[in-house]
């Protein structure tokens, strides 16, 4: 790593809701990296942004002082480029913080921040499955349902505020009330808690399933990979939980594809590990529902995993440090 | 006109469903035009190649040879820079007919070739409602219902083929086949042909409203500007009906708002003169429906009317004069 390894390389922080991963990348390679529990640094936004400084500065003395741009992303509304977060899943108290002039002063190089979903889709463009695309369109499946664009060759952004924000297309006319404020959202169905939910209800309801033996009865350990588990033993009950998931996040991307006609589809995020149980029916749903012209359009896995979101910020500061930005 | 006028002009042609229209254009300034019915030539796409070129030629010898580029708005699927119409609307046997070619050829000077949607956003975008926006919706409804995008200050095209098709986002889960092998599609609700066809399915169902002695009793009279007059006087049978429609269309705009988060939208095209109907539930829905931060979003009438087609057609002509094609 020393001595002359890390020219070219920046360095990359992704503020997960789980971890704190800090890495010096050199395109998608991790050079060295750095996680930290999240759960640490946010009892308040001052010890989050304390421990962001501190993950940096490690990294920084690491790479005997070569790096000079430190990329962030936040799962959260970011204003970008001016790098005030306005709002933070994991830190409710984060309201308006100027992270990125606060994080320039304690570390003394430029600072770049941007939301985390557009990150992750920067590095897959780049480095993973959207590779060589004009116009891409990326999905995280978690907790939340993320989006990012890249629209005409470069990654979207609005400065009125988020941008992709497909977890938040509505599905129907109507539905369920959303956070967000809009009603039916995608991500008020396929989100990893709804889907936990409605499976617990199901089975208390006396649906059939193995999901049941596999949590020894206690339905509030069911997780996704709970889920997954009963696929792979052929549990059709937990297949079917994901071919409705798959379906409505089907619609909500043919809806995608007549506005924007990508080149490309790239499904990411931890849901996304139910892989084949989930891409087949989003795929055969935008087949059957997008313009017959554009329906072919390639949905494939995201390929850089959970290091994504830390490329991403790497490649966030070398567009810095290059001038794109 | 002649002597100097023409200079910095171009020639810009619409085919429309109704007239073709040619114009010499500065600006958003009409200097000459012609305009005739597009019956005349729609026998075959041979007559309306000939009819086009003929056109050009006229206005080509009034500018005194000073036109270097056409530009050519066309209602149907256009490869774009190739200039490929792959079908049209008006003229069903046009299928993959290398336009921009033929006419080069018979025109001995340069043409440009775009869907006359892309091409009303242009014009709007430049000169019209949607000035000074960096990312910008526009929406045409008649007969059909047509969008175009601005993204990141440029006209947003895809090589896979048609994109900002708002008119096929689908409303809800299921509905109405479409013809673009979709369901559900905007189109199927509000264009001109459905909502005419709604209102006479209900008056025959025993609807009360002033629509009915507007066509003396003959329900096959019914065309937008009838419901229009009848809005106009009081009737709530005749609202209710643009009030609907403008509800659907809200729907999919709040989408619209959430994937690119615009700094405004512009709705034009025949029916949006129901105005003030319409956009007041447009503008109620967008507000209920879309992302909090984004839902203040400006939704705008057309300024340029039916002149945007032509507007945008030689404005095509002059960015290729500049080089920016």
């Amino acid at each position: 790593m020393r001595a002359g390894g890390s020219a070219g390389a920046t360095l990359g922080i992704d503020v997960g809701g789980t971890f704190l991963k800090a890495g010096i990348v050199r395109g998608a390679r991790i050079l060295r990296q750095q996680v930290e529990a999240t759960a640490r640094f946010s009892s308040s936004p001052g010890a989050m942004e304390a421990g962001i400084a501190r993950l940096a500065q490690e990294l920084m003395v690491a790479a005997d002082g070569r790096i000079r741009v430190v990329g962030v992303g936040i799962p959260g509304l970011v204003l970008y480029p001016a790098g005030v977060v306005q709002s933070c899943a994991n830190l409710p108290r984060w309201r308006n913080i100027p992270l990125r002039v606060r994080l320039e002063r304690r570390l003394g190089v430029r600072v770049r921040l941007d939301n985390d979903v557009n990150l992750m889709t920067l590095a897959e463009w780049r480095y993973g499955a959207g590779r060589g695309a004009e116009n891409l369109v990326c999905v995280t499946l978690g907790t939340g349902v993320g989006g990012g664009l890249v629209l005409g060759g470069r990654l979207y952004r609005s400065r009125r505020g988020p941008s992709g924000e497909i977890g938040h297309v509505a599905v129907g006319e109507l539905g369920p009330r959303c956070s967000c404020g809009g009603q039916g959202c995608l991500e008020r169905y396929v989100g990893n808690r709804e889907v936990v939910r409605s499976v617990r209800a199901r089975l208390r309801a006396g649906a059939r399933s193995r999901i049941r033996e596999l949590v020894g009865g206690r339905l509030e350990r069911i997780t996704p990979e709970v889920i997954d588990q009963a696929c792979t033993l052929g549990d059709r009950f937990a297949q079917r939980i994901w071919e409705e998931a798959g379906q409505k996040i089907g619609l909500v991307l043919a809806k995608v594809v007549n506005l924007v006609s990508p080149d490309r589809i790239v499904i990411g995020g931890g849901i996304a590990k139910a892989g084949k149980w989930l891409l087949g029916p989003i795929r055969e749903t935008v087949r059957r529902r997008a313009m017959r012209g554009l329906r072919a359009v390639p949905v494939v896995p995201a390929r850089l995993g959970s290091s994504a979101g830390m490329i991403g910020a790497a490649l966030l500061a070398r567009e810095a440090l290059e001038g794109c930005d």
